[in-house]
Order: structure tokens, then sequence, then C-alpha cells
């Protein structure tokens, strides 16, 4: 295989469908996203993609039969009130430097295929200290849907993302403009050292108010309680410890 | 030369064979197997693949003269109770990721060719500690033939191997399952810290039942005996270390 | 996105225009110049360069909208006293060793379709130590060019640049040689710790000098003397360490 | 400049030469001994080889004129005793694993357009200790030349170059092979360390037995003066130290 390659599984007839784009990043927030809304939604499983900018792995299922890492697209009919929707979720994200740009022109392929009218991106935004309760950021690819993005609950302050969205989520925006693609990136903040469903759970409820949609959200919430656990008892560690050295100061930060 | 070569060596006509895939991993058990079975069924070298993918190396023979690294295909006509078999050993497998995609494609093609019936691909799976008696774990790309599998002495238990299979080995299952090619993998369990001839012997023994040969293993017990040697010497070193930190509980290992 | 994209807007008619290069290097020095000059000639941006060499990356607007990393070329009108002038600036420079050769001549096909002139390069010279009065190198890719640049100012001495110059100041030198498109380098001297406007003020003065062009520098100015601020602490926390360790002899140094 | 590119300079008619390859690599004795014959018989360059598997950069000259980093390739008409030679020597070898087997393949182009009637390839084989008279080891890819080889005073003991030829020098043996071309390796055993003309002189020596060809050596003397004071000093700094940590006997070295 020396080309990234697309499997479709059968025809579906979808109206002007909505993307949503959750794979792994930091706090893996947009996959856990993704996946909550396939497994409520029962989503249908409509294209595989392979890619030789993937790791060379295969992953192993409980009956020892194995699964050949990719990204998968599922496809959910709508109810009139909530769009449809097109999920892409995934396994990695490119290796490589040129396969992130070779993977995000397939993926706004995709989207055109299905003629979608906006896409979400999603993922977190690391901050490098736990939170309590996180934000949500966004970005857009189009400046007059700032304020309607803002009205879901996310949020953005001048200065925040400096070092700009790395992968896929920051690409699928850039790679889309050029191509008159409308797209939004939602970022939950998180620590940027543990799986985080509590901030997944934060950009979920964003989410659900962009598209109209409303999903039981147990699972994640109990996986964000298991988590929440650990870090209790790493907060407990870091208050045993030394004090950290004194940051920089303002003017100190200039210094590249 | 810009491209991997595959060189023919003459024409042989084989029947329905099964392929044995042996290249280079951890404690070189799949390439020990393969090798020890080349030399005891005098297996015919058919094919040599050459591919920039490799590192750029020649090896040196004992009398000067020197072997371009390769992977190579040996062939042996079956006695009638054993099938016909495909043999592919090597010096390396890809150093890039991409390269690891492409010869798994040509692995593949080569098998068409063949028009092999199953692949059994062999190699090892790390533990991080030493091991007395070594399981032979197996995957499968096609989920009836698992109780065949089993049948030859190769287990699987849930949660093992949840790092997934990482080059040729698992990538074979895996682009071999969208072409419709039958494929098992044989894992034996090593510490990852040597080369383990006595895990070989395992993955042969069970390689042996599932193509019903027999072949004489004494080769591979004198090396098992030396390597055996070396590690009595590393346990007697380790008792006389300081105890490891201790290792994180359960709950703390769901942090990524 | 597989490829490197050149994305044009409008046209502008130019006379033997002159280029400026000034992508981001040590010290940001080339980067510091191209934007200033850009800022205060009011240059009108005429091409964007998209590439799968560059990061997987979009930057983010004080608005919370996007900006895919890029390159861009800016043009301007010269007075007749000062040439027309075509400014080259960008987030990045490749981040593979095969981009930076493709890139590199998408410049000079860029300086071709403008039937540029002479190419002047900007960028700094690390040195490892705090310079106060930082002189500006030369490198030149025609040697009966020699005399006119150091009659601007610049100056080289033999044994200096010994590593030669690495990324796209040199290279386009290099394979604009080949193309018989004149270029000349001008390196800012710098620390190579900070990025430094004042040695980024000298490249400017030079430059300015080769152009017959006056610009307005208050705003490097400020710059500069903000960073000067940091180098006083840095200095005074240098004297409060311990002496470095002895530095190798001429001779030892001849060791590779 | 996407591709590996050849410029000839003017046309050289030669007689079945012997190409010699002097590329940088261990203790730079290839390239010390190639660039010494260029020297010592005025050889002509005929052709430069620019590539992206190169670093992006490009030297700067004495007057401070720059020259793109390449491969040069060098013409001389031998005097009937000796044969017309080919030498080729460069500032870099590949910096990709691809690029090293695209570049190899492209010498052997040189080499069929020239008609050679062998080829001889020349490196450094790394001890890690220094050491007093250096051996010259040999490698071929012909084993009926093995003895006309020993003959010119280069060696081989079974075991050595058990770790492979790694880069050009052996590539061009292996690759060599597979067209039919005669090739032969001659590698100046060196600490690994140095620069080592020392070791180049014992290279060179062999060479011009097998070329019938005699050259002043006075350069390559001096230079190994130079170094000699060099590993005097080093050989009294280490006798200072403690002694280092035991060895692993031979049984420990079967560890992979």
């Amino acid at each position: 295989m020396n080309e990234t390659t697309v499997v479709e599984y059968g025809e579906i007839a979808l109206n002007e469908p909505v993307m949503i784009v959750g794979l792994p990043g930091i706090g893996l927030i947009g996959k856990l996203v993704a996946e909550h809304l396939i497994g409520e939604l029962k989503a249908e499983k409509v294209m595989e993609i392979f890619s030789p900018s993937f790791p060379p792995q295969v992953n192993v299922n409980p009956d020892g039969t194995i699964k050949l890492v990719s990204n998968e697209v599922y496809a959910w009919k709508g109810d009139g009130k909530t769009p449809d929707l097109i999920i892409l979720v995934g396994d990695y994200q490119s290796v490589t430097n040129e396969g992130h740009y070779e993977l995000a022109g397939i993926y706004l392929d995709i989207a055109e295929k299905f003629k979608v009218k906006r896409i979400y991106t999603l993922g977190g935004y690391g901050t490098g200290k736990l939170i309590d309760v996180p934000h949500v950021l966004y970005a857009v690819n189009k400046p007059d849907i700032v304020e309607e993005v803002k009205s879901y609950g996310a949020v953005f302050n001048e200065g925040e993302l400096s070092g700009g969205i790395i992968g896929a989520s920051g690409l699928i925006l850039g790679l889309g403009e050029l191509r008159g693609i409308e797209a939004v990136c939602f970022m939950g903040e998180t620590s940027g050292y543990l799986v985080d469903p509590k901030s997944a759970q934060a950009v979920l409820s964003v989410l659900c108010k962009a598209l109209n949609l409303s999903v039981d959200t147990k699972e994640l919430e109990a996986r964000a309680q298991e988590i929440e656990k650990i870090i209790t008892k790493i907060r407990e560690l870091e208050q045993q410890q030394q004090p950290s050295p004194k940051e920089f100061t303002a003017e100190e930060k200039y210094i590249v």
C-alpha cells in the first residue's frame, strides 16, 4: 500500500450534513466526544481510511482478531430538528509532516462528496495545569460566524492559542478556507497530562447546542469521575512537593 | 535505486503453498524460526528484495565479499503430508514509516503470485521480564480460524497485545484482510532484552503443528542453552541490585 | 494538499524589481527587517505560498479567525530613486530537508516571473555570545559584486561562516547561481539566544544603502530597547555565575 | 530543485578508467585520499552533483562567494602505466535513507557512462581506540578478485566488519554487484574520534599499488603529524583518568 486508500461501505443519502471531526490529540478530547456521539446515536460506518502515514500497526480485538489502524467515517440521519451528521474518528493522526496535509485534503474531499455545510473539528487546548471548570475555546475560518459560535458557549480571549493549532483540527480549518468550506474548531481546556472526559463533556455540551442535539452523557460522566479520583491523588502528591521555581516575568517571556 | 526491486531466480511450481514470514523483530524470534526452517528443509532461494527503505548497508561475508541488505524468499516442495512452503526472511524491516506499508504490500503481491492459501507471520511479544516457559500468542485476520489456531497450542488472553502489533508481522495481517488473504501471527513471549532461541523453539513447535511438519531442533536448543547461561548471570546481577520502584496501581495505569 | 501551492492575488506591473527575502531564522533578523519594510512601505500582498513542507498548523488571529501557516510575497512600486521591490516573508521555513530545496526553487521561479535583477536574502549569524555593535556579514553568488556589496557597509573576514549558511538564505544564493540569478546574503551578527531587533536595525541600515531607500526605524528601535533591558538582566546573572570551563586551544579545535 | 541534478562541464575522452570514490565518512579518510589525489594529479572537474538529499546549505569561500554543497567528479588521463581515473569527492553524503540509494545509483550511472572497469571506494573502519599502525581492510563485490586485492596490502580477518559497511562506500559495492560492475572497498582502521590523515596515508599507499601510481604524500604526512600531536595530548589525558568499567566478556557480547 503506497497511497492513502478510502474504502466505502454502501451508499447513504444525507441532506446537507454537518461534519464532526474527533481525532486523537491532547487529552483525547475530540476522540472521546466523537466516539460518544457515534455510540449514543448508533451512527453507521460508511467509510474507512487506511494510510502509509499512519503507524505500521494493527490493533488486536478481545477475540484475537486484528484491525489495521485507520480513520473511520460514520453517518447519521438527523430528525429534522438536528442536521444529518458525518462523524470522522480514528486511531491516529499522520505521523509525518506531509501526511498531515495529505490526509486533511482527503477529509475535505469527503466533506465535499457529502456536500457538508459546515465542519466542526474537536480538540483540546493544553494549559499545563489542572483545571476545575474547563472553558471551550473556538477558532473559525470565516469571520462572520464568530457571533453565532459564541452563542453556543465557546469563548476566545486575545492572546490565547498563541502557539497556533497543530494537526488535523487546525489544518481542516486552514485548508477548508482555501476551498470555501466553513469550519469551526472547538477546543476544551485541559492539563495536557491526562485523558480528559470532563473537558470532553464541556466540548460535547457546546457542540450539542450548535447542532440542536441532546444526547445522554452518563458514560462520559462516569469516565470523568474515574479520572477525577486520579487528579485528586496527583494534587495530594503535588502539595507534598517543593514549590516550583519562580516563573518568568512578562518581560522575560519575550525571549524566544 | 529509487524503488523496491524484486529479483527472481528461476521458476518453481508450488501447489497452494503456505507462506511463513520471519523478519527481524523483538527477540529475533521470527528470524530464528524462519532461518532454522530454511536450513533444516534445505529450502531454495527463489527471490531477493532490495529496497531504499532498508538501511544503506552491505554486510560482509567471511571471505570479504559483500551482500547488499535484503529480504529473501525461499521455496520448499512439501511431501503431501506437509504443504508446500514459501519462507520470507531478511536482514531488516523498513526503516521508514511509509516503507513498512509499501513492503507489506509487496510481500502480499508475492503471496498472491504464488497463490498461497494462508500466511503465518512470526514474531515476539515483549513482556519486559525474563520468562521461564514462554507462551505463544496468536492473532488472526479472520474470526472463523480462531479455534483451529488455538488447537495448535497458541493462546490469547483479553487485554494482552493492548499496544497492538507493530511492523510487518501485523501489517501483513491487516493489509492481507483488505485483500482477502488469510493470515495468522504467532508471537513468542520474550523479555525484549535478548535474542531468544527458547521462545523461538516454542513458536517453531506451534508452527510445526500447524503445518503438520517435524524438523530437528537441536541447533535452536544449543543456542537456547547458550543464552540461558547469560540469563542466569543477569538474574544473579539483578538479585544484587536494589528493589525497583513501586509500580503503578491498576487505576493509575489509566493515565495516558 | 500534496504539493506546494502558490495563490496569486491580482496583477501588478513591476520594472526590474529587487527581491528581499526575510524568512524566520536565527535572531528572527531577516523576518524583522522584511516585516518592518512591508509595514513602512505599505507594500501590497500579491502571492501566498502554502506547502506540506511547513508544519501542519494554523495560527489564530486576535478575533479567533485562523490563518494557515504560509510564506507571503509583497510588492512595492519604487519612486525611481529606489527600485521596485518584491518582499518574501513567512511563518516558517521548510521542516524537511527536501522541502528546503523545493521551496528555494519556487522562490527562484517567482523571482524569474517578476524578472528580478537581484535578490537580497536576510538572516542572522550566531556567534554564541552577546554583541554590542553587530556587524553585518555578506556572502554573494557572483565574485564581481563583492566590492559593491562592501561599499554598503557589509563585511567579511576569512574564516567566518566556516559552518556555511543553512536554509533558504543560503540555498537561494546557491540555486540562484545555477540559474544565473545574482543574489546577496546579509547576515547580522547575533548571540543566537534572543530575538535581535538591534542586529535587524544594522541589517536594515545596510540594505537601505543598497536600495537607496530611507525608512523610519522607530519601531525597530523601540523593540531593540526592550530586548536590551533583558540582555542587561542576563549579563548581571552571568556575572554572578562561576567562570566557564577552559576553552579548547586552536590546535585542539582541529578535532572533528 | 526537486531532483538530484548532474551538471557536466565539457567532454573528456577516457579509456576504460578506474573510478575512485572518496566521500566524507568516519575519520574523513576517503575524502582526504581523494582530495589529495585530485590535488597531486591536477585532475580536471568534469561533473557536479546537486541533490535535495544533501543538507540545505552553501559553503562560503575565503572571498565571501558561496558554493552550494555538492559532490564532484574529476577526471585524469593516465600515462599508460597508470589507468585513466574518475575521482568522486564531495561535501556530504545523503542525509536521508532513500537518498543514499538514489545517489549510489547515480554514481553507478556515471561509472557506466564512463565505462569504468573497476570502482575503488575509500573509507574508514572505526575501532573505538587509538591505533598506531592502521591496517587497510578490504571488501569486494566479486569473489575472484580477493587474491589480487590482498596483493596490494589490504587485509581481512573473519569477524571483522561484523556491523557491515554503511553509506555510499558499501552501497556502491552492493548495487554495483546487481549491475555487474566490479568494485572494491578499502577501509583504513581509525579510532573514529579524529580526522585521520595517518590512516588516509595507509589507504593511499594500498590504492597506489592497485593503480600502479606514485604520488607525493608530503601534505598528508604534515597533516598526520599535526593530528599525532593532538593524539599524544589525548593519551596523556586518558592516563590521568580513572580506569574504565570492566568490559563484557565474549559470552556476554552475544547479547543484542
